[in-house]
């Protein structure tokens, strides 16, 4: 019984320690690997190797919190993500952060200081501005949570339905009426076949006149050119994007250099190498327990 | 017993309804007073007149939060500041924002932005940044306990020295052991003699290298070579600055186009003319009751 770490190297020396000191045996990369059958789990993000190689292969971890980046797996593997609490601070932290500077017009005032020009803008007080957030997983969640206190009313959207505290809760079959009352609307999506260009030009014209845009969710999910248009046609007022089709944004992108758009390269969160090092032993061990494993995604459904 | 307004026209007309519903007398503008004996309350950011033309004067009520920008009073006439949770709310989500801009690289991706340059930098955990709050007062503990539910360990100096929960307080004589445990620097202290001219050379030169400054306090707190002495240094990477020493800061000042520093036309909140009338409202009811009177201001130490 062994893992087999696929990814960085500088990453790949904290999982040898937390591994050694669990004494739980680690290969780091294809070439430490004698027996092919040793292998019983393989942790990456996208697997650069044949699967059907690992004739013993249980588990497959994404060392991510996604997993629309996996390819089919072989019969009867499994597939776990990585649940770590710090990468959702770290998403959480840039949707408050993208929610803020979208509510108090920094691209206005970016755009306003590229030419020296000292104008304040009205402000719009936080009750004013209704947030949307587009998935109420554990992030969703913890986002809304966070926008509820610094004074923002917030509503949810999930395939559920299920309630959350504090939270306005639209069922699936709800989506207009929630984008008709969403100021600010935040994907927090997974990426699959569902949601796969779901945030296009019919999508986005339910939303109100002059509503903002904050894409924390996968770059398939947003048409660019409906998004493009939604901005020229005032529909959206600002858009903050975290993720972009495709990725990397090219140079000569139109996204990187229009005023009403803000661009980061995908850094919502990372995972820490400490903590997807425990979350993989904690998948070894409890495959060995014959208990449920931490992160299983379904795959049928996609997250 | 009256309230001589003197702001702008659409906010007086917002004053006028509350103190109609009120049953209080208010003039918009001083061609409205017939006899300057009737005024006992001014409410003004600057008094564009003599005040000793009003010989009844009783109170003077800045409709913002500061003070500072009010001249020296006559003898018996008493100062009260706005108080309206909707400026402290404002105020606190700019400072939630600045420091998660700043945290999270953004002066960095918007020059990347720039030119089309799609690069991730790591990512600080919250957990690793330590704040520090010049000035624990209203505002400042809310700050306090929103960056506490995001992540980020929370000191603040405070004259007093009070306990606050969750932060870690230092004294008035403690700022150098404060300041040299300050990733990110917060100012939101009033501007008062002591104040004025506080974060110069000297003062920077204290902080760890590479922090981080948000400056929402008063601009003539902040010597402007200084700040960009303590980029140019390393000691500071970034800084974001509501307000600035002059204001407005001149077209072609350095700091609206250094890629370093992120600058809003003192934007961090705006009273809501609602909110403000009742504060007026407040005042000259206390007064009439021989209450204690919402606002005052110790004149001599300055807030």
């Amino acid at each position: 019984m062994a893992l087999l770490f696929l990814s960085y190297p500088e990453r790949g020396e904290v999982w040898k320690r937390v591994f050694a000191a669990a004494g739980e045996e680690i290969f780091l990369g294809i070439e430490e690997v004698r027996d092919p059958a040793a292998v019983t789990h393989i942790a990456t993000w996208v697997p650069p190797v044949d699967l059907s190689a690992y004739p013993n292969l249980e588990v497959l971890i994404s060392i991510g919190a996604g997993v629309d980046q996996m390819p089919r797996l072989p019969e009867g593997v499994r597939l776990s993500r990585t649940l770590a609490a710090s990468v959702d601070t770290m998403v959480r932290n840039w949707v408050v952060m993208a929610v803020l500077m979208l509510s108090r017009d920094m691209p206005t005032y970016l755009a306003q200081a590229a030419r020296g020009d000292w104008r304040a803008q009205p402000i719009v007080p936080a009750a004013k501005l209704r947030i949307g957030i587009l998935g109420l997983g554990r992030i969703g969640q913890m986002a809304a949570a966070a926008l509820l206190a610094l004074g923002y009313p917030v509503a949810g959207w999930s395939r559920s339905g299920r309630p959350v505290e504090g939270v306005e809760v639209y069922g699936a079959a709800q989506l207009p009426e929630f984008l008709a009352r969403s100021d600010v609307l935040i994907c927090l999506l997974p990426l699959t076949p569902e949601t796969r260009g779901l945030l296009d030009a019919a999508f986005l014209a339910q939303l109100p006149m002059g509503a903002r845009l904050v894409q924390a969710g996968r770059g398939a999910q947003l048409d660019m050119g409906a998004l493009r248009a939604a901005l020229d046609s005032g529909r959206l007022v600002s858009a903050m994007l975290d993720v972009t089709d495709p990725e990397p944004l090219p140079q000569d992108h139109w996204a990187w250099t229009d005023p009403r758009v803000i661009v980061t390269p995908h850094v919502g969160g990372q995972t820490d190498a400490e903590e997807g090092a425990q979350h993989a032993l904690a998948v070894i061990r409890a495959g060995r327990a014959g208990q449920p494993l931490p992160g299983l995604v379904e795959q049928a459904r996609g997250y």
